[in-house]
């Protein structure tokens, strides 16, 4: 028998995809990482996923699993793997509005996790892009984050119990709803953020809290970079920690932004050094309740603290959105960030993160060290300033590698000496080993070798992903 | 030359404590684990921790990590081992008030951090009683909890950057300041709540937060505690997520309070079903700003919540603090709640944690269950109710061993039974290995023993601790 013999008697016809039928799953939408498994397979339960992991191991092939493939990094590419799709695992097995938890299983997409929870007045606090797509499964393998990471957390902080299939085809049962639990090591967050390089994530029961019944949302100019860690820090004592996002667009975005999308329109005549998005999201009535004039006490709260903030001069200029068309231009200028960045080619971009004091000089010294490289157009930068976490992108004249790494090389520099990282959110996958291999410590990368050869020691678990070669050329 | 020449010669003899002179490490307060180690030593700098355990692997001696000693379950007995003790790394390195971090030694005890952070108006949210003795090194290596945990989380969560020495004597350099880094495996994590089986945490990078610039504090009075979880929810909801704190004490623990500690006084004239002591914190000016008449917005806020709630039927009696005597008070009856449980001998007590919703079916299942075991008192709960854990102490009439054995299997079957934990925050150490041989998932016993051999292969780390052996018999 064949392994496809095998996975054909184990799942039935309908669900081992060979040939042309593979290409939804093989290709990711980045385009980067044509893949080439031998199969793909959609297993309808956690027992089906373990008993493809046992058959795929007996033949000596790897398993790579793939749920809405949005990630960004290369995370499900194979040549000659299994991929084992969660699509089919699609329930969500529990929602309790009293403990405010969802037990759901790896193929359900985030928004439908979004409308079950919004349906009880909750909302599941994981906002990005591709939430029409992207699967928990996968949110939990890369421990993704997006806007609202600030009040929220990342992924990981987002999940009480999990479930795993291992390398050996075992079932590990963490499906807990506990907020404390010191029984033993930290597996739960050890799996989340592994990128299936331990295990496959089948289950979880993630956190959700009430939905924000009113938000305020302003579009702030500054003179300067640096005094955004002030004003974050002042808009959290000022509403008590409600800052729900903190997004940065630097003069250079704006200016590019009316370039591509002059519909779109800029917020002040002349165009500010920095630019902040900031909304704030609340729950009490107190602030929540419309007043019998039509205003609302969050949207003061804001118009009050920013006025405050311009007459100590911290705050140039100052939008505060008057209702939810203005709210919704205000974020269409920030969710243009994609459209307006990758127009132009070659580009070299990065997802980094520094301490949140930390970003000003990051920039600061990038821009002077780039004159160095010949570039086509300015740089271009958006960030959830609020985590520290940056999206830089460079344009070089030419776009072999040499310079591509020459550039990265001097990003990763700059991030090291300010001890940032060079992964923020989207992780390592395929695309940053070779970052992991310059940048992390060494002792670091030992410590992951050992736990990855503990947990799978055939290697048969998303193999390349994530961990370089020990003798690995860093490049 | 024998270990303790070595250590010596590394260290000088002021810093390498034999005979008498070790009993202050090596006997922990509960007077439960008379250790018995070959030296207690105490090295300066990490470079020195990692000479020490790199000499003790010399010589074949396991080596216990030591810093507040203010634990609950033995984690720290050694029979033969080398103590080291975090005690002299007290520095804290540095506190960035604008990125809202400290980075600190092991050995910096929790109070000095509270002070520093207090200087700068900020807050380092992790409160318990041990406060004034327990080192930050000991609260990283347990997960240490408290009763802010409701708010701001267990130390794994307040903790971004991390610096450990490994069996080997490498030092894993984990210290970044970052809230998004997805460069790898969760290895922060992993060393967090570790006991110190996996290496010797001595420096870290905490996270603080704004102080609370005004407390709202309430005694409450339920019917029933299966309301308690619609309460939070609903004083969340009103307050925008300000609940520090929300504390059960049961009926029976008012009339035990009452007998030991009459001058504590009672705050309802006929004892509640359920007393709950709640507590708001809050920054923003628009609440904590006194006004005129004397009145605090978040007081007034807590207090109209409370009504509209009483006269929903929910809540049955209240009283809301109106002085910071009043709230000293409430906390007062709170905090008494060892010296009234544990003045009665035998006991059998425990710190379990349920899911939110199911503290109520605990307590119910298992007073029913304990009428087969003879009881000298009726038993006693007081539970950190918002986040699930229950410190329950039953009182059999005899302290046989076997009669504890049977005790805590019938507590252990209800907490099973419900998807509880048998530790919620204390740990495991030495005391609650049986717990995790009985209840613990068998696969997560054998991935958790997988990466303890993988990165302590010779088993000098702290041996005998939190992980059973393989074939332990679970009693």
């Amino acid at each position: 028998m064949t392994l496809i013999d095998d996975l054909t008697t184990l799942l039935g016809p309908a669900h081992v995809l060979t040939g042309g039928d593979m290409d939804r799953h093989a290709r990711d939408w980045t385009g980067a990482y044509p893949g080439e498994p031998v199969a793909v397979v959609r297993p309808g339960d956690t027992a089906q996923v373990a008993d493809c992991v046992t058959l795929a191991a007996r033949h000596g092939v790897p398993v790579v699993p793939v749920s809405g493939n949005t990630g960004l990094v290369g995370g499900t590419y194979t040549k000659g793997g299994l991929m084992i799709s969660l699509e089919r695992m699609n329930r969500i097995r529990d929602l309790n509005p009293a403990a405010r938890t969802a037990t759901v299983e790896a193929g359900v997409i985030l928004s439908a996790l979004h409308d079950a929870a919004a349906a009880q007045g909750l909302y599941f606090p994981l906002w990005f892009g591709a939430r029409g797509s992207a699967m928990i499964g996968g949110v939990l393998s890369t421990n993704a984050g997006g806007s609202n990471v600030l009040r929220y957390g990342s992924t990981r902080s987002l999940c009480l119990g999990l479930e795993v299939v291992l390398a050996d085809g075992r079932v590990l049962n963490l499906m807990s709803a506990l907020h404390k639990d010191n029984s033993g090591y930290a597996l739960r967050d050890l799996f989340i953020g592994a990128e299936g390089t331990l295990g496959i994530i089948t289950a979880a029961v993630m956190k959700l809290v009430p939905a924000p019944r009113a938000h305020a949302t302003a579009t702030l100019a500054l003179g300067n970079l640096a005094d955004a860690t002030v004003l974050l820090n002042r808009l959290q004592e000022a509403s008590g920690g409600l800052v729900e996002a903190f997004e940065f667009m630097p003069a250079s975005y704006s200016r590019r932004l009316a370039q591509v999308r002059p519909d779109l329109g800029l917020p002040f005549g002349e165009v500010p050094e920095v630019t902040i998005l900031t909304e704030l999201g609340a729950t009490s009535p107190a602030l929540c309740e419309t007043r019998e004039d039509g205003s609302v006490p969050l949207t003061d709260l804001l118009e009050t603290t920013v006025a405050g903030l311009m007459d100590e001069g911290l705050i140039t200029d100052a939008i505060v959105a008057q209702s939810e068309a203005q709210r919704g231009a205000m974020w269409a200028r920030r969710e243009a960030a994609a459209e307006i960045t990758f127009a132009r080619r070659p580009f070299v971009d990065t997802d980094i993160a520094v301490p949140l004091d930390r970003a000003a000089d990051f920039l600061t010294e990038i821009h002077k060290r780039l004159q160095a490289v010949e570039q086509a157009h300015e740089p271009m930068t958006v960030a959830h300033l609020g985590d520290g976490n940056l999206h830089f992108t460079a344009f070089p004249v030419d776009g072999s590698k040499a310079t591509y790494d020459r550039v990265i090389t001097m990003i990763e520099d700059v991030v090291a000496t300010l001890g940032g990282s060079f992964s923020a959110e989207h992780g390592v996958g395929l695309s940053k080993r070779p970052s992991m291999a310059r940048r992390k410590d060494g002792v670091a990368l030992d410590v992951m070798r050992a736990v990855k050869a503990a947990l799978d020691p055939a290697g048969v678990m998303n193999p390349g992903k994530v961990i370089p070669a020990k003798d690995s050329d860093a490049s």
